[in-house]
């Protein structure tokens, strides 16, 4: 919760779009986080430098297998290149296994395939999307 | 419930690895989805003909913004070609933009594009996965 203070915001927005956040807000939604739905983040000293989101799908198929889906990572732009990302990809592939996920999934633009294939990941289809706003 | 019997196991084998589950084991299944984790039949009279799976997620950014994901889209091999896949996903859209979601997406292989580019999605990224069977 004190993460919103140290800048967890700003970071998020070196990402996409994001609104500021009352604390009432961050409660209610830090609330709802469960082993299911982690976020995680990186902090150096006071700030938060990087963040990552995993959560985790039941299904029905694969003896009722279970999938990690990696979402929204972020890493200060000032503090790139100091391997960060891929402690955080690492540290969420891990909790993935941990939590008896048979694989993990995320979607990524083209020019970050590169990096994830040093993390370990394979090429397995295509994002599409549909945007209402 | 009923639909374990009516062929949902048998269907989703079309899609992939699907072992036997017990009714036990799939009431317990039922038992946890809700309105952020829905999963969706099509009948045909007493078979089960088609299904699809929608999770919301709840994010920070884009406004507190909520993402439907589509997943395990399936339409029996005998009944293909009668628009049910498309009737899946207008549904599922619909759903997802009911939830409050600012977008819907979803992974598939390089030959559905089309597909799902007549039912509205535009390719946005490519998925990245790694197994751990």
């Amino acid at each position: 919760m004190g993460d919103i203070e140290r800048g967890y915001i700003r970071l998020l927005r070196q990402l996409t779009e994001c609104q500021e956040v009352s604390k009432e807000e961050m409660k209610e939604f830090c609330e709802k986080l469960n082993e299911e739905h982690q976020i995680w983040v990186l902090e150096d000293g006071e700030e938060v430098v990087g963040t990552g989101t995993l959560f985790i799908e039941s299904k029905i198929i694969h003896g009722m297998g279970k999938v990690g889906h990696i979402e929204d990572i972020v890493i200060d732009e000032r503090n790139r290149g100091k391997k960060l990302g891929e402690m955080m990809i690492r540290h969420l592939t891990e909790k993935s296994k941990e939590m008896g996920c048979y694989k993990v999934i995320l979607d990524c633009v083209e020019s970050k395939k590169g990096f994830y294939e040093k993390c370990g990941f394979k090429e397995k289809g295509i994002q599409m999307a549909l945007y209402f706003q």
